[in-house]
């Protein structure tokens, strides 16, 4: 057993104690929201981000959040210092509280937990294979707790000899459960979609970085865009930029990591270190 | 604070202490199934039905229950002598269980909840109302926790001067998110829809005595089908037969509760009560 703590509403609580009565509503009706960012060097990446997105998400779905912004930081804060995990991250979740009928919203509940990055293929720049699958996530611009379809579709990504699943609704692409994707076209256009996602905090650096050499676009991509693209790639706080060299088992572009691909993550990962 | 009891896994626990540790995938990722049924004069009622469908949703999210069927049916017994409530709800939740790396099945907690049933409009013959909205419920036939959409709609439906919503995709209406519809047309048919839906236990038992005194459909039924029919009604474990009033602010039939609505009602409560 590990000696973190875990924080369950205005409690540091050891990680094999930190527990939810199984009235919550995350356990009753899947109802809750999160947020992950990442310490680096012992600093939190782009909090600011990320509290204003988990802010946003809690208004959305009708949950207090019951702290300010600064109170939230101070929090993160501390926990970090208790737990010295100098490469880590930091999922905050809110849920639905102790409901009496099992179905109203009551007292949100938040917990904020604190785990090592672990390094592994997600992590590192060789690149993946995607498969597609029909499907919208429900309040997609809200980052819920929802990932029943993604866990639920594993074996299909599995027997698909894929990595991760690609969503896309009627032949346009979405997301994946977990990341943005974005494709390098043959006039070197870096385009990503704009519509019924959740935006990433990692797509909105990537296309600022973009930006500064390249056309950026928000628009409709589909799945014959991606087909047909030089490059592929997806975004995420903790994949940062991801090649994707397979799509439905077609070889992208040259089959290789992308160019373009890996020089923004080699601009993220600077941005990121010189933080 | 109540004296009752609460199965988590194995063990026997006070209301006011049965947790699961933050790590579990419901609380995590929204991942995890349940089922509900009554205890009506201290017998559980149609308990077999439950359990088949539990353990069907259970395979279909692939969660081991870890019991077989005459072992979960032992255990409830145990616990509504424990609790000793003639009238109660039994809910039996299975989830993700403890994943390590908040995404992954692991070995699934069993929780098992009762609760005093509570009479109120839902339970009444006197009709609620309802407003539709475009949804389809993932995975709709296996009864998930997922309750998203219901409960991010609730402003929505008291907006809408109604009890509850009833999804609909392109016009084809599907369900309630707790219960099933049916319509009465004018030659007496009793219709419900078919595809897309969660199969309801008192939806199967209406049916069934249904089917000795009229025509009975499983096909599709437009919201056009709802307003124009004589009479409308929905079926769930607490609701048993609720008639449906007003749909989309329209009067169903004479605006009342319709007399095959009520004689359905009275059948399935009698059949309940001689169990």
């Amino acid at each position: 057993m590990s000696n973190r703590f875990v924080i369950v509403n205005d409690s540091f609580v050891p990680e094999d104690k930190a527990a939810l009565l199984v009235s919550d509503l995350a356990i009753q009706r899947g109802y809750g929201i999160f947020d992950f960012f990442r310490i680096i060097q012992s600093k939190p990446v782009f909090t600011d981000d990320h509290l204003d997105r988990f802010f946003n998400s809690a208004s959305q779905m009708r949950l207090p959040v019951g702290k300010t912004k600064e109170e939230l930081k101070a929090l993160l804060l501390e926990l970090a210092a208790k737990n010295n995990l100098p490469y880590s991250g930091i999922r905050i979740t809110l849920t639905g509280g102790y409901s009496e009928d099992g179905y109203t919203i009551a007292t949100p509940n938040l917990v904020i937990v604190q785990k090592p990055l672990i390094v592994n293929k997600e992590n590192s720049p060789e690149g993946i294979s995607l498969v597609t699958y029909a499907h919208q996530r429900q309040l997609p611009d809200v980052k819920t707790i929802d990932y029943l379809m993604a866990i639920w579709l594993r074996p299909y990504v599995l027997q698909n000899n894929a990595d991760e699943v690609l969503y896309h609704k009627d032949g346009v692409v979405t997301e994946c459960p977990r990341s943005n994707i974005f494709i390098v076209n043959k006039d070197q256009e870096v385009i990503t979609p704009a519509a019924n996602i959740l935006k990433g905090i990692t797509r909105k650096h990537i296309l600022k970085i973009a930006s500064e050499n390249f056309i950026i676009k928000e628009k409709d991509v589909t799945i014959d865009d991606i087909i047909h693209a030089k490059e592929v790639f997806i975004t995420s706080t903790t994949k940062q930029v991801l090649p994707v060299l397979k799509v439905d088992g077609h070889a992208i572009g040259t089959g290789k990591p992308g160019e373009i691909s890996l020089r923004l993550r080699e601009e993220i990962v600077q941005s990121i270190n010189s933080f």
